[in-house]
C-alpha cells in the first residue's frame, strides 16, 4: 500500500514539475497536497532527481529558504540533446528548403511543437545562469521558439510589434536600421508591457547581421531593462561583425548555393 | 531494488507523456529504454493512468494496434481546470485592462507560460473528437495559445501572416472582409505550407464578429483543407451572429464600459 503511494506520487510530481519546468514548487505544495510527510516528499525527490540525471531527462534543483522550492530543469546537454541537434541539422540541409534569394524555408520546424519545446529547453538551458526575468522577441517568426524558452524558464513572454494595434494601449516605438537591409524598421511594446529594472532574454530564430537584436536593446532601454543575452536557433555566419557582440546560436549558417542546391550548416562550435 | 526501478521507470515515463502530450508512444519504445518487459510496462502504464485521474491531471488513452500506443491527455475538465478558469475569469475582470475603444489588455496573460499552457490543454480537450491534423492561426496576438494548442494535440501550428515575407517562397493569399471594422483585409500562408486533404483546428485569442475566422475558413479551401472548428480565449455576446456558426470560446465578453470602469464578462455557459 505504501508502494502504491510512492508510485502515485512520483507520478502527480513528475507531472507537475514537467508540466511547468523553471518553477519552484515549495515542499508544503506536495505535503498537503499527498498527507505526506516532508522526509517522504524530500524522498520522492531525490528519487526522482536520480531517475531524471541517470535517463539524461534533466535534473531537480533546490533552493533552500522561503522563496524556495523545487524546480525542473530539462536538458540542454548530454547525448540525447546531440542526437536531436544532430538530426535537426540534418533536416536543415535539405535543399528542397532553399528559397529564392538564397533564404532558408524553416517555418515547419519552428511549428512543430515537439521540435520546438526541445529547442526551447536548450536555449533556456544557456542562459539559466543570466536569471533573466523575461523573455523578449519581434514578431512573427520567433514567437514560437521564443515561447517555448519562456515556458522552460517560467518566464513571461513579451512580443515586440512591427505593426502596432490600437488595442494595446499606449507604445512606445523605436526606430532602426536593419543591419542586413539597411532600411529603416520600427518596433514597439506597449507602455504596460513590463515594469523597469528588469532583465531580458532576447529569442528569435534567425540572425544575419543582429540588427533586429541591437534594436531590441535599444527598446529595452527605454523600458529601463537590461538585455542579458540573446539567443538564436541559427545565425548566419557572415557577417562575422554582428550589431550586437554577445549571443548563442544553436547553428551556424555558412552559406546557401542557390545554383547548385546547397546548404551549408553546422552546430556552431561544433567541426562537421 | 525492483521497487526502486519501478519508481524511476515511473519517472521517466511522465516525463515523457507530460513533454509530449498527444503523442502516442508505443509499448516497444518503453520496453526498449527500461530493458523491461511487456507485463511490467503494461503496469506501469495503469499506475499512471490511475496516478492522473485519480489527481484530475488528466489522463492516458490507449490505442491498439501498429500504429497505435499511449498518448497523454492534459486535463481539460474537472476541479483543477474549473479553479484554474474561475481564476483566470476574476483577473479579466480587472478595470485596469479596459484600454480606449473598450478594448481589454490580456496580452499579459496571452504570453505567461503557465497561464496559456493551461489555456491551451484546455481548447485541446475540446476538440480531440474532431481529431485535426493541425492547428491554425493568424498573427500576432493569438499565437502563444494556438502553439500551446498544438502543443496539447502534438500537431503542427500553421501561422497565417498579415504581411507576407519574399523569404517564405509562394505564397496565397486570400482577402475578406472584416466583420467588426467592415474594412477588407487580407492573410497569407506558403503554398507549401500544407499537403491537401487536412483537417484544421484554428485557435484564436479573440473573436468578435468572426471575420477573420470565416477568412481562415476559406483560406483553407485555397488548401484543399476543411475547417473542423474554431476555439477562442474570449468571444464577445454581441454580434451575436457570427460569420462562422461553430465556434468554441472558454469566456464571453458581455459589454465593457469604460465610463464606469467595468468589465462584463464570464465563463461561456456557466452563469455568474
Amino acid at each position: 500500500m505504501d508502494k502504491i503511494k510512492r508510485n502515485e506520487r512520483i507520478a502527480a510530481m513528475m507531472q507537475a514539475f514537467a508540466s511547468r519546468p523553471g518553477h519552484y514548487f515549495s515542499l508544503n505544495e506536495f505535503t498537503d497536497r499527498f498527507g505526506a510527510a516532508k522526509s517522504s516528499v524530500s524522498e520522492d525527490i531525490s528519487l526522482l532527481r536520480g531517475a531524471l540525471t541517470g535517463f539524461g531527462l534533466g535534473t531537480l534543483t533546490t533552493v533552500v529558504g522561503a522563496a524556495g522550492g523545487v524546480k525542473y530543469v530539462p536538458a540542454s546537454a548530454g547525448e540525447p540533446v546531440d542526437t536531436f541537434l544532430d538530426s535537426l541539422g540534418e533536416t536543415l540541409l535539405d535543399p528542397s528548403r532553399i528559397l529564392p534569394g538564397g533564404f532558408l524555408y524553416m517555418t515547419d520546424i519552428l511549428c512543430r511543437p515537439d521540435a520546438v519545446g526541445r529547442i526551447g529547453d536548450i536555449l533556456a538551458g544557456r542562459f539559466l545562469e543570466k536569471e533573466p526575468d523575461f523573455v523578449v522577441t519581434v514578431e512573427t517568426k520567433g514567437i514560437p521558439v521564443a515561447m517555448m524558452t519562456a515556458r522552460a524558464l517560467d518566464r513571461p513572454l513579451v512580443i515586440a510589434r512591427r505593426d502596432i494595434k490600437s488595442m494595446e494601449g499606449s507604445v512606445v516605438t523605436i526606430n532602426y536600421v536593419s543591419a542586413s537591409s539597411r532600411s529603416m524598421q520600427a518596433m514597439s511594446l506597449p507602455k504596460r508591457a513590463m515594469p523597469p529594472g528588469k532583465r531580458a532574454l532576447m529569442v528569435d530564430d534567425f540572425m544575419k547581421g543582429g540588427g533586429t537584436a541591437n534594436g531590441v536593446r535599444q527598446l529595452m532601454a527605454e523600458f529601463g531593462a537590461s538585455l542579458v543575452g540573446v539567443g538564436v536557433l541559427i545565425a548566419t555566419d557572415q557577417p562575422r561583425e554582428k550589431k550586437v557582440q554577445e549571443y548563442t546560436s544553436l547553428f551556424t549558417l555558412y552559406g546557401v548555393d542557390e545554383a547548385a542546391g546547397q546548404v551549408e550548416l553546422g552546430r556552431t562550435g561544433i567541426k562537421k
